[in-house]
């Protein structure tokens, strides 16, 4: 049945924001009804998924498509809302293509919260809160995800460590000596990884992320990751010991 | 002592098909050269470091750098050499800068063989193996990776099953009803991850892979993930649970 009607919402998986419910007339964002009507050629009567990230799935239709505008109506339920695990991903920002890159494999990967975190070898000075929200938007279409993560203001080290949420585990990517390796020591949620910048941590940040309780160093195998690598793949290995991959 | 050298070697490491040894001289591909008096400005005295697969990790120095060439003495060795686990990660192939990075990637997660498979769905219709081991070799350098993986040349996935070594488990990447999650069924090497197109494998072909007795098919999650990401996870997964991240 769900999967009868996923079929009948055809290819096309749009994130909204307005609720979703039989019969609910849904705007649509200008973007998203250029696309419609440009790319996707729609016309009415054809079929979509729509998902807002509270209501789950939803098989909709377009009643109109014209050059003024696109109006689309939710008809039934394809999938109850979930939640992804409340792991977050603390990462130095990037630059900008691996940066897309990485927005949207966290999002396919089921990161809840991507945090931007300015190191003092970070290179990028600015994050684009915007792009990464619509990279997140465009990988959670895609993976059938129903929810988009949070894209949260960026925060220096410091703040982030001093800020920190009680009962939330850091798992710390570290090359030190006595991190353990991830899938040994990963724990269910409230969790996040913390990966650095190109150029890594330095000596004393290092010493200050270690020293809080809530730090767990982890080892992801003797080569060296890239940033983004390291990134991918701790969200990965805590998935599936301790997340929605078990 | 060894990170001292490592630290003597600098930034600088290059694979090499020469034979290293105390004092060998080591002839250097026309691009390398190139690449030292051009964008590192060699000069006669630097160090770097080499490695060829076989012989572990060398300091070297440049002797000569001029118009004429560049010559290079290995000096130490820094590591011994050691193996990746016996992991393959056979994918149907994607577009150019995808591929790059599934190549990228995987090298660094110490994939030992990159296997490109045609599939009914591939859009794909030819691999660029040149492109695959630059990017290969590349990323290993960067990793400190001691060895480059091999690039096999492109089988259709007949082919690839027909002449499957015995004892070689497969790990199939499957949205399927039996899959179970990669991180309960993983053994150690030998071992192969498969990975299918953007469309995904079609019917017959699902049925021939999972007949197979050496076929596991596993899951990785909830969440639809793309073909590269799909590779990347498994690979991480893989190594976390069976390979040399534990």
């Amino acid at each position: 049945m769900a999967e009868e009607l996923t079929e009948a919402g055809g290819r096309i998986r749009l994130y909204v924001s307005a609720d979703l419910g039989e019969g609910a007339a849904v705007p649509l964002a200008d973007g998203q009804a250029h696309y419609l009507l440009h790319v996707m050629r729609a016309k009415a009567g054809m079929r979509l998924r729509l998902f807002n990230g509270r209501d789950g799935e939803w098989v909709a239709e377009i009643a109109t498509a014209t050059k003024r505008g696109v109006s689309v109506t939710a008809l039934a339920r394809t999938a109850p809302q979930d939640r992804v695990p409340d792991l977050w991903l603390c990462f130095a920002p990037v630059k900008k293509t691996p940066a897309d890159y990485l927005a949207q494999k966290a999002t396919e990967l089921g990161a809840a919260r991507l945090q931007p975190v300015f190191t003092r070898r970070t290179i990028v000075t600015r994050v684009n809160e915007e792009r990464l929200a619509a990279n997140a938007v465009e990988a959670a279409e895609q993976s059938d995800r129903l929810s988009v993560p949070e894209i949260a203001p960026p925060l220096t080290l410091e703040k982030l460590l001093a800020t920190w949420p009680e009962g939330r585990t850091l798992y710390f990517c570290d090359e030190g000596g006595d991190a353990r390796p991830l899938a040994a020591v990963a724990r269910p949620a409230p969790a996040a990884i913390l990966t650095g910048p190109e150029g890594g941590f330095d000596p004393a940040e290092r010493e200050l992320i270690r020293s809080r309780m809530f730090t767990v160093p982890v080892t992801l195998g003797p080569r060296i990751l890239r940033a983004d690598t390291a990134a991918l793949a701790a969200l990965a290995v805590w998935q599936s010991v301790a997340g929605d991959w078990r």
